[in-house]
């Protein structure tokens, strides 16, 4: 896609955006500075609603945010009803500092649940946080860095678009997310800036397109958190209107897919404890949802992850997963393809094994599954439902992160 | 339940019953040689269905078994045409053997994927077991140790019930199973023999009220196989009806239950690499489909099986599970205790968390945790659905097994 062009620097390439990150042992604060941008989120589908997702949802029904409060290391998760109050301090501090309106501050939290905020620490990290606000490219980085728990590396996005029109905007984002992350959002909390102007409502069905092909189709763990949250904001520095005659330009639509797809697949690459990426393309499927669903399946599949870790090219876990996910399957007409970024060999081609004992085809196949990143290419030849879903090994060290992260 | 005594031997205490078992290298062969029995199964619900399930389904029209051949070691799954003559080739061996009709002889087979039954040894196996035909304790463990794969021991269940009638009857039941094993049965093969003279439709009837209480309520890995089949057989030895006046004794129907869940709980303390069994009871759901999500839900969750590897009484991770599960919660009624078979302690009751930092239930859990079975009882306060999943925890030994598997 020749219109969007990647840049260095997360939030920096930003006009009219200040940000900042602050850390102390393991609580982080991030502070996202956009002045009267219009903006809306898509949050996690679980029952179980952690209070800043609560308070944000509430806030944002004016559609107007100026700020964003992050901290991780302690979610505000069944915290009852001083989690809100904790969400009302926050906001709060942030005004004061800021000379903003307390219900322009959106307020988003990530790490263990059922302990309420120690609220002296983290206001401490929030002012250390706040008085470093910049808008170089080493505090989009702090930002990223502030938001992480079990993340192993920072994660940040920003690219430029030229719109159908020939105008540009930007568009960058920053997110954290890794263990817990499945379909519908498990633990991230991603945040997207574009200095594009457009209304709340349109960002919001903008939004919800893009995590379903993006954060909708990664895969860690199966588990869903509480918290989840990909909050968008429209600071309108650009004077470019990307919504016009009642129609959003389909080139943003695509940027926005692109860098939250970026964002996404980053996450499933920082899944905790893996050692390879898992990419699963389905074509041929009766209809999208069955897509979707087998790509997800195989994904999802501890079988297949532990295979994939041990470099094993399983193809028989791919069609059981696949047998077991809901999508229409008849096993005698599948392929099935494995590569990597130079290779690619069919293992079943139309029902026929290629790949068994000793064809050159398994060899290849063996050779492929060393490589750190794995793509599964499932060919169902029912119809033309088409989907991609991502994730990540399971290794010992999934086990051990978990087995030993502390409640 | 005292009309229910426990039995010890296997299938031994059936009468008109013969088992035998083999087993060269990774294959293995078990006979259950029950003449003129009515019998009835269920199968896997994965698309991808092996060649002995289509076989068995078909061959079980006539409501007729004599005898059962299983193999482990190959699943005869994927394997077109060739598969099903293959089970063909079986049936006829064992016919010849038996001197019985090939079209009262079932087959079952566990293994790899996609690779074509190496008959030659498969039949020498087969060919070995059945000169070992007898009625003794051993024969049925050596079937009971034929069938397992990735099985640390073999599983066997006896028991005598006395019908509502002051009747006895007897059932027995071997299994195998650990990973793959999944909500609707992942790779599990399961006999069950009674002496009582029962139709082959209402064994069926009895079977799937019995399989979704047990074989359906376990969980290792989320992965279901190609494979997984359960069949019942009644030779009517004792000649007594359990059908009367076109009812089922409910006490039969219990001790069913009571086999299906001995042999599931079995195979779940058994889940590939476990070191800890977890038994999670749900009450008050809204409805016995929720409560039966919710029970799954934390069974199936990779992060709070890690945490019980880890030893940490993470109620965080349940009350998430159940909040992604699909059952109606509200997180303010719920409550939440650990236990095991000494101990119970409540983390959180009625919505509130009595389990944090250094309080005495949170320490008292921690020990309770350290414990091989692992109980979590959960009650959602807002109906009376009830259920209870078996499962394990997640293991460092389980992505070994998993990793290192060759297909």
């Amino acid at each position: 896609m020749d219109f969007i062009k990647e840049l260095n620097g997360g939030f920096s390439v930003i006009e009219n955006l200040k940000v900042s990150g602050a850390r102390e042992s393991k609580y982080g604060v991030a502070i996202i500075y956009s002045p009267n941008s219009t903006a809306s989120a898509v949050f996690t589908s679980n029952k179980v609603v952690a209070a800043p997702v609560k308070y944000t949802k509430n806030m944002l029904k004016n559609g107007i945010v100026s700020a964003v409060f992050v901290n991780s290391g302690n979610a505000n998760c069944f915290t009852g009803k001083q989690g809100f109050k904790d969400c009302e301090a926050l906001a709060k501090l942030v005004s004061n500092e800021l000379k903003i309106p307390e219900d322009e501050i959106a307020i988003s939290s990530t790490g263990v649940i059922g302990r309420e905020m120690p609220m002296g620490i983290i206001s401490e990290v929030a002012l250390e946080s706040l008085s470093k606000l910049g808008n170089g490219p080493e505090n989009s980085l702090a930002a990223a860095k502030a938001i992480m728990t079990t993340d192993t590396f920072p994660k940040e996005c920003a690219i430029e678009v030229t719109l159908t029109t020939g105008e540009v905007v930007k568009i960058a984002g920053i997110t954290k997310g890794s263990g817990m992350i499945a379909p519908n959002m498990g633990t991230m909390l991603s945040f997207i800036v574009t200095d594009a102007k457009i209304p709340a409502n349109e960002i919001n069905k903008a939004l919800k397109k893009a995590s379903d092909i993006s954060f909708n189709m990664i895969v860690v763990d199966g588990d869903e958190s509480t918290n989840d949250t990909c909050l968008m904001m429209a600071n309108g520095a650009s004077d470019v209107e990307v919504v016009k005659d009642a129609k959003l330009d389909s080139n943003f639509q695509e940027a926005l897919n692109y860098v939250c797809i970026d964002l996404a697949k980053k996450m499933a690459r920082d899944g905790e404890g893996a050692t390879k990426f898992i990419e699963a393309n389905v074509c041929g499927a009766k209809n999208l949802e069955g897509a979707r669903l087998a790509a997800k399946s195989v994904i999802s599949s501890s079988l297949f992850k532990s295979a994939v870790f041990g470099g094993d090219p399983n193809w028989g876990r791919i069609v059981s997963a696949i047998g077991y996910s809901g999508c229409d399957l008849n096993p005698d007409i599948v392929s099935i393809a494995i590569g990597n970024d130079l290779d690619e060999v069919d293992l079943v081609k139309n029902g026929e094994i290629l790949a068994f004992d000793n064809t050159p085809q398994l060899k290849r196949a063996e050779k492929i599954m060393q490589s750190k990143n794995v793509i599964v290419n499932i060919d169902i030849g029912l119809g033309d439902g088409e989907a991609t879903a991502w994730g990540c090994d399971l290794t010992y060290d999934y086990v051990k992160i978990n087995a030993e992260y502390t409640t």
